[in-house]
């Protein structure tokens, strides 16, 4: 490695005729520019390289892709290579195969095979469009968290997708977010402007504000399936994961501070609820607090911080999760939980979150009538176990490879007439399974088995009925789990007492 | 009456110091001034008087307000009398009878004090807030709809509140409601607009240009509880039958033109299932067609319009339906039958809307293959039972007067103790409601019986079940019904029948 005058690396780049360079050059300070010598090859470069090739051992080239220079579409296309190097082969292996394994349990991919959700140019970018299957699993997903709400005590409210520019301005997301989100909304007489809501929080606050409250009364739960709307550049867009419009599984929780414990206990219980019932085993917890030493950047009083930081703390030990304590990441509006999820290819994902608030119930001016008959403000906690129903769909579609937990998946089986002559009696089977409430259906399609069976396989289908004759005499159906397992002739009782009792085994209800 | 030159009569009421009448005549053209004199005064005035006040018999002055001359809040204010004259007493007390009845159903009123939904001035005008007994009935009456549209075959779909400003100039909207709307959103660093979605149909055009379609396949009948939202003036809002903002309960039936005879009768059914269930008996239908002597007006082929009216006739009256047939006011895309219903007081409701279209099948170049093989238009019906979700339960709130049918209102029940003693039996009762999907509450203040019964009165609760000492003794509850029928001391068990018994008379599943 050698430094080198910015007039001596010109000179060299342009002998050489490679205008690249010499562009990046120009645009060097001078006295900055260091050039490594190889043994067959000059370079502009600061270093970061190895000794020598004998030290690589495993290499792979991913992908070459032609690339504009500087990113500029009016400049010459260059050729981009893109490589990855292990000190062991079985190490690049196993990164490969991971890889592979991600790529086929792509969400993107998924989704649009199993005919979940797609997109429309015309629509817009990042604007999901759900398809019969996807919207009928999003809503099962819905159904499933309203109900454990519901014994939990929450209430469901619905707020429209708008909000006057003045609400946000109250909530102060709009000093903070405004110039980086859609912009407002005018109307054609009048003059007012509206914003696409990014949360459902400043809608809640003014629900609540509707009258007053005693203590007695409190808390009070509202949740919301609430649809936001946030700006993202196209380039950053990823399939249902970054979005420009998404579903959150809201909920605001007014209390006072001394039931933030208790509360923020049985969200946790909640929470830990969904990821059971949905197969998440690895996860961690991560506590965010104060900075002591910058007391100054966060509002409400020292005592609520304490409180409600212990609140969170005592909840977690309780509850015996995995957490971290991190200090200086809580919000300036008050502490939080969030959830690590760690999926089957052991990748982690941020989920569900609990967030105290101390903000919104300052600037919304909301109140409470305590025991002394005087006003106070109560506390705020924003949780949402799911996060995002997108977000959290393309997670699931990515940790089961799309075969979901079997109360969830769209089609739990498929019955497969060996000929037309059965087609009669897979009706009637089909008839008896739906009034069991099992999602089924009939291919009807003049195929052999065999490919029947290859499609449903594909389509992770997690029962195929095979009826022929013997189960028609019978009264049976040949069953075949997907993945190969052959488990014989059953009555269709036997079956759906089978279908019943897996469902039972992962979806319980909450507190019985 | 007599004319009078503009000269004269600015004398006449400068002389009287009417300042009023002379800005109001300074305005008139010229030749134009009529005066009508009468036994003690003249005035400015074009007639439509009666000849004298003796036929006047039965007068009643309804309201008295402030009003500023001309509008204008910066001129001097005036009062202005509104009355009413009927040519019988007895009509003008029917009359009034009327409006007092409607005056106590006002939905606005009634949505208050049932606390179902609210408006907000911080999040705007026009765009209701459901309140969770509100919200729980919007979703009870969606769930009903959703039943029986599984049974019909209709499929759920889930699309996102805006789309790119290019999907409303592909649908046509934008030319023809674009200025007069919520103007488009702009996005921060790229070169788009968006708009809020005025209706659901675009995105549907979108969602079946997902893949390909074979005739065999058809219809597609996609639902959607779409959320919707039109720029109406301020001073046009009124509660929730004009919003900016609204839930339609949205479908799109793709057919092919043979399939629109039958699909029209089914979609008939489906909306007469809708009236039956919540209690509307006095309806009427409007079949609008073309006019027939301006073909130019209409898109599509002669043929096909012939096949839809007549499609659109058959299914009236086939289905039994008192129906008129309206030259001349179909829209240009296509032909529509639309359901008028009385409510209690006699007052006609526009209510769901079956449309055939032509136009947005040409626009989005939808196709299907046909049994030729080769690719075809398939017909669009738009359909909305409820119309939109908020006007709807306006008007059922206006029908009823908050009476709601049982299986739909917010609190079916509500537990009495008659005293504190017996609130622990009262929770056990309650227990065993919800057990049987009762919704009920338990009135644990510190009131007398009575004073709880007139309350549960007013929130137009369906059964009070009072307990006391010899309920408990007997495990029974000593039923009232609202209204005040009494119907005695019954078993719990009892009153879970006869709340069943009372649903399954009214609520009837589609098609069973």
């Amino acid at each position: 490695m050698r430094e080198v005058s910015k007039s001596d690396a010109l000179k060299f780049y342009k002998e050489q005729g490679n205008e690249y360079k010499v562009e990046l050059i120009e645009n060097l300070e001078d006295g900055s520019i260091t050039f490594c010598d190889h043994d067959t090859f000059t370079d502009l470069c600061r270093g970061g390289h190895i000794p020598n090739t004998g030290i690589v051992k495993a290499i792979k080239i991913l992908s070459v892709a032609g690339a504009y220079w500087r990113g500029d579409e009016n400049k010459p296309q260059l050729t981009r290579v893109y490589g990855i190097s292990f000190p062991k082969q079985k190490d690049l292996t196993e990164y490969l195969e991971l890889l592979e394994e991600a790529k086929k349990r792509d969400h993107r991919k998924l989704g649009k095979e199993l005919e979940l959700f797609t997109f429309s140019q015309k629509v817009g970018q990042g604007l999901p469009l759900w398809l019969p299957k996807g919207a009928a699993l999003k809503e099962r997903l819905e159904q499933f968290l309203k109900k454990a709400q519901k014994k939990a005590g929450y209430e469901m409210v619905v707020t429209p997708h708008i909000g006057q520019k003045e609400l946000y301005v109250t909530s102060g997301h709009y000093a903070k977010y405004g110039e980086d989100s859609f912009q407002p909304i005018h109307t054609p007489k009048e003059d007012e402007e509206f914003l696409l809501k990014p949360m459902n929080c400043p809608h809640h606050c003014e629900i609540y504000n509707t009258r007053p409250f005693s203590y007695k009364e409190l808390p009070k739960r509202y949740a919301e399936f609430g649809t936001v709307y946030r700006y993202e550049q196209s380039g950053e867009l990823h399939g249902l994961t970054r979005v420009r419009g998404f579903t959150q599984d809201d909920a605001h929780i007014f209390c006072t501070p001394d039931q933030l414990d208790q509360e923020f206990k049985e969200v946790i219980d909640l929470s830990l609820y969904v990821l059971g019932s949905l197969g998440f085993e690895d996860f961690t917890a991560q506590v965010s607090v104060r900075d002591l030493d910058s007391p100054e950047k966060y509002i409400g009083s020292v005592e609520n911080w304490e409180k409600a930081e212990q609140a969170i703390i005592n909840a977690a030990k309780e509850k015996g999760l995995d957490f971290v304590i991190e200090s200086g990441e809580a919000a300036f509006y008050g502490p939080k939980l969030d959830f690590m999820v760690k999926d089957a290819l052991g990748r982690q994902w941020q989920l569900g979150t609990i967030q105290v608030d101390y903000n919104l119930p300052e600037r919304f001016e909301l109140t409470y009538k305590g025991s002394d008959n005087e006003l106070h403000r109560p506390v705020m906690i924003h949780r949402a176990p799911f996060g995002s129903m997108e977000r959290f769909i393309a997670l699931l579609l990515e940790h089961t490879g799309g075969n979901f937990p079997l109360w969830l998946i769209p089609d739990q089986a498929i019955l497969l007439p060996v000929s037309e002559k059965h087609e009669k009696y897979a009706e009637k089977v089909l008839k008896s399974l739906e009034n069991n409430e099992i999602r089924a259906l009939v291919d009807r399609r003049n195929e052999t088995v065999g490919k029947k069976i290859r499609e449903a396989e594909m389509n992770k289908i997690p029962f195929m009925l095979i009826v022929g004759e013997n189960d028609e005499s019978s009264n049976t159906v040949s069953v075949r789990r997907h993945g190969g397992e052959d488990l014989g002739a059953i009555s269709v009782e036997a079956f759906t007492d089978l279908v019943s009792k897996e469902i039972n085994s992962t979806l319980k209800s909450f507190k019985n």
